[in-house]
């Protein structure tokens, strides 16, 4: 229980995942400790969307970051099959932002004239054109902006996958343990305290989403973040209903392998309680019937939650504790977790090794607040 | 392979439960044949109201039939009990038949008063009356049939702690055999023709459900009844929501131990196909929150189906086959399997022992069809 | 988030459950609080046998607790039964001590006549009364002593039983709410630091099992506790193997409602580990056919483990903080935590309303160390 | 009800998928009807392993069908993953039959020598040499055969892949729907008798593995074949415990994605019982850790069993009707299942195409029988 290892990562989700198979690549010997099962919170629970021009209304420190990880899904998806022989089930068959009111028309057209002045690939279409793509959405979409590269993954067997690489290619990965605390020498972490004894490195990474508020407050550190909940539910049909991702206010249809359709996500802040309401499964059914009707008669399969680390300005944490050297903190990704994997595992890995990050993490700062931004 | 029984009932369902129970008790050597799993089908899947008097609106057999049943539940709970060990949740709180529209109060009202004349315990309650006594259910309801007698059991431990009750007391209980065809000695039968070998006897019970009119066409007989598909959910609460059992028009309330109801049930049929639909959960829950504005916060549980077997004058059957002797068959109880089952596996016991049934079967007999009632 | 209650329980475990449950009847205003869901953790996962005698060889404080405690359970039952609709499965058919070897022999007949001096009722039977008894049984078994008391429960039902029946009389639970860390007033604790904001009461029980060690360490207490994993398995038959329950060293079998049995338990020191090992099934199930051959033909079911707190002398922790007034803690019940649960929820309320408990709690006190025995 | 098709595949298996996906890719209007679900009997239930040089040891028309059809798992790989999304989870990495007994080393060494003249990759290894590949194997294993290209795929995933990939070029899959029995005119087949009613082709292709069978009786034809149950489990790792699979005699090894082993399979002939027994798992486990010690410690997943069609000779039924045109029957497939898929779905739509197949199917042909053979 007293081995000294180059880093500790917290947290079996999406982000630990890739944090810890990024280390052990660069010859790290990395231990991963989750308190729970691995992918049993948010990571699992996720849609998968790689949504980056879709969510990311406007340019700015998020969407350049975004673009970069939605980039490296590709490469990264050959990677783990080959580690681990698990399929991310990456698909490139673009997402369809629609519009149902005529405000959403204008506001959208004016989203695609600025991001094709920033050299992205999307186009509008008409509903008409919408429908010749997709010919079970409903009439009442009045067009959509069609984004060629925002696809989408299967987000557990993303963590999955990252997780099972890491661990084929050397991390020592544990469940059910806890972490209670750090152990510091000087202003330098220096391992880290569980409900199994201690384990000891002079890198900790805290990947653990909307729970890493509460492990880091005794540090001295106030992250402004909050949990939000999200409720989706999925359903099969044998011919499949959709190619496309299909994204709009309130809902997404994400289309799975097999005929599978995912049917996402309620936003409920202020809760870590993972239960599906009525309610949520119910808001849902009504807003995804309204963009295809024909979802009616998909057979039924499964409902699930997850909870979400928002941030108060809606950028995630990604960078170093501002008072202790050695303890890396990576949350906050609300929405975006599976997305922002690829490049946070990367950024992380960085700001261990101390090399200069491919992306400026000025924004993303743990050390920001509400009030600096005044 | 080769024994011989007292009696073989074809069928592991709440039916043929309480059939090879009835037997068994009577001393005889009984085997109970099941094609999948025991309680896999219509049985297992109900949500278990007794609902003698709100689902029987007018005096007439099936009436009659479903409160001698109802009147076994009590004892029958106990000696399952001692045998099983299995507790059947019988929960005598009442039925509220609950109005919505003017039209239901003045047909409820007179329903009321046909009921009382014959003798039932049944009274109106205003809107605010039921309100008093159950105070989560909507302001939209006018008011309600209250039927004090009408309980409800978990539909899944009453057939479970039928048919283990029955082995208990010594039937032979297989699983994962189907019978093909009958073996038949000049107009008697004398056994079964199975995936796994032949069964001998010269007492052969049908209790197949939906399934029957399959088996028993080979023998010359068209039943007249057609497969129904029941859709059904479940939520939990800690404090519970509900105490007495409502019925409405499209969607009952059944609460269960712990906190839980279940909802049900769609209505849709000439289908075998057990998938749950999105539409068919998302109508019951638009009905759910009518009745109990309240469910909406509820936790979501789980969703599933039945088939329950209708037949063309909506009574069940349950008699001798018309030609061959030793052929009994009891289906067709669409809605009241569950409340049916006690009274289903006296008579059946009875019709083997060729004992005179405590109820006139002549309204259910096999061979009356279409015709005959013109 | 700010309201204040006459006492907070943390841990939706069967200790929590009837400690909530005893101080809601004596008309307290009660808040639980469970970090996962209710009944998820060793509570959820035990077999749920009562050997107060059984397990217990020898008078002393822990004996004289059990034997309270299990007295209790009929009375229980009903209440729970009444109050949730939830059956406990309270089975009182006696428990068999086996012994295998002849030293096992001569050892259980001197505790016989130890505990008949002591007044309790408990004898040997030879192997062939064990056998006419339990036909299944193996003839390998020389003999046992033979507890007519010792009973068993279900413990997930117990657990929620005992929950759901707060839940009926008011107590307020809440799922996904994580504690950490007490709040003070002077020597006196006033509230809880949770994921979900802060709650306040004067008096806290802290009944979270194996995790309460953790969680107390910040109050300056070090309880000498460590976890113990046990892993289960548990099979079905038509006709019941089973009557009573069968104890052995390092095998137990316990039968269930419906022909089920539950075989038990592994002992793994020092481990939160929850997962169930191939090793931990396959030498469950050597000694399970070693005590009854025909279980090899039973139908597999599942298996499961779970995390039992034991202290460093055996006896549970039940008392109150040694510096905090109204912080209370009972813990440390390992393999007994469903045997004591009665009576833990009775002293533990007792102790909240400073009113002298029924059993002298000294021997239980939290203060004592290895130190003090020495 | 009354639609007409090319052709009609009965049952939802790995070669009616096969099938139906062959027929459509020639352009065919298929309909397939399961009784059950997709993939719920046994090619849900295999192991996945490929394995005709490990399985089938001496050459002839079993072996030859058996290495054609494994050289077709690539290419069918893509157009799965293409059309349906789905990964066959296909992994080449050998197999390796080891030997425990100094028997089983001359004997599998002359298999190698023979197999070697054949043609066929296949080599010997010392248990040394096998220990250097696959260091958690026993010390126990004298040798094994290597044979490079015997690999393995997920079995589920296969029969499912070919299902929805069918579906996705227009195959109709309907589920719940049980055929009863055929319709001719003449000589020729000319629909299906379902409890959904009829439907109409003059090509009709039975598929339904150990329920074949039975449902061709009433044709007249009695074939050879019966039902052979095979149990399973499986456990998982996060260090990856194998590479290669390990066929040995009464067990094997298949390392499957994320670390996950299922090891397989008991043998037990002549009943449809799908239950998993006690014994079941007990013995493979003895074999497993006999073959692997360090499976010991790895965690338990669950259990499963299957229920698999073997012939009087050990070979397939793969043709036409003795007496009915147009009614086409592949069964018999025993532990080769997923194995012969892709090959039977080829010679199947051959056969209905009236095109010659690529095999030589007189080996296969529905009307040998035990008498002719001798």
């Amino acid at each position: 229980m007293s081995d000294t290892y180059d880093a500790i990562v917290i947290g079996g989700g999406v982000n630990g995942g890739s944090t810890a198979y990024n280390l052990a690549k660069r010859g790290k010997k990395v231990l991963l400790l989750e308190k729970d099962r691995l992918a049993s919170k948010a990571s699992g629970a996720a849609a998968g969307m790689l949504a980056a021009q879709a969510e990311l209304d406007e340019d700015g420190p998020l969407f350049q970051l975004a673009k970069k990880s939605r980039d490296l899904f590709q490469g990264l998806a050959g990677e783990i099959k080959t580690l681990s022989g698990i399929d991310i089930e990456l698909i490139n068959k673009g997402m369809y932002k629609v519009a149902l009111t005529n405000e959403q028309v204008k506001e959208y057209k004016q989203i695609i004239s600025i991001q094709q002045k920033c050299g992205e690939t999307v186009q509008w279409l008409t509903g008409d054109e919408v429908r010749s793509k997709e010919p079970n959405l409903s009439d009442a979409i009045l067009g959509a902006m069609y984004i060629e590269k925002d696809g989408q993954v299967s987000a557990p067997q993303l963590t999955l996958g990252l997780l099972k690489s890491a661990a084929a290619i050397g991390v020592d990965i544990r469940e059910y343990i806890s972490v209670d605390s750090f152990l510091f020498e000087s202003e330098r972490v220096s391992g880290v305290v569980t409900n199994q004894g201690n384990f000891f490195s002079e890198n900790i990474i805290v990947t653990t989403g909307a729970w890493s508020k509460r492990l880091l407050e005794d540090t001295g550190l106030q992250l402004e973040t909050y949990p939000v909940k999200g409720e989706c539910f999925s359903v099969v049909s044998h011919q499949p209903l959709l190619s496309g991702t299909i994204f709009s206010h309130g809902c997404y249809l994400v289309p799975k392998k097999g005929g599978r359709i995912i049917v996402g996500a309620t936003v409920k802040p202020n809760t870590f309680n993972q239960q599906v309401t009525v309610d949520g499964i119910s808001s849902l059914m009504d807003k995804a019937k309204k963009l295809m009707p024909s979802i009616a008669e998909a057979e039924w399969e499964k409902a699930w939650a997850g909870i979400r680390p928002q941030t108060f300005d809606g950028l995630p944490y990604l960078g170093e504790h501002p008072i202790y050297q050695g303890l890396f903190i990576a949350t906050g990704h609300f929405r975006n977790g599976i997305l922002l994997a690829p490049i946070t595992g990367e950024v992380m890995a960085d700001l261990v090794e101390k090399k200069q990050p491919s992306v400026d993490l000025t924004p993303f700062r743990i050390n920001r607040t509400l009030k600096t931004l005044v």
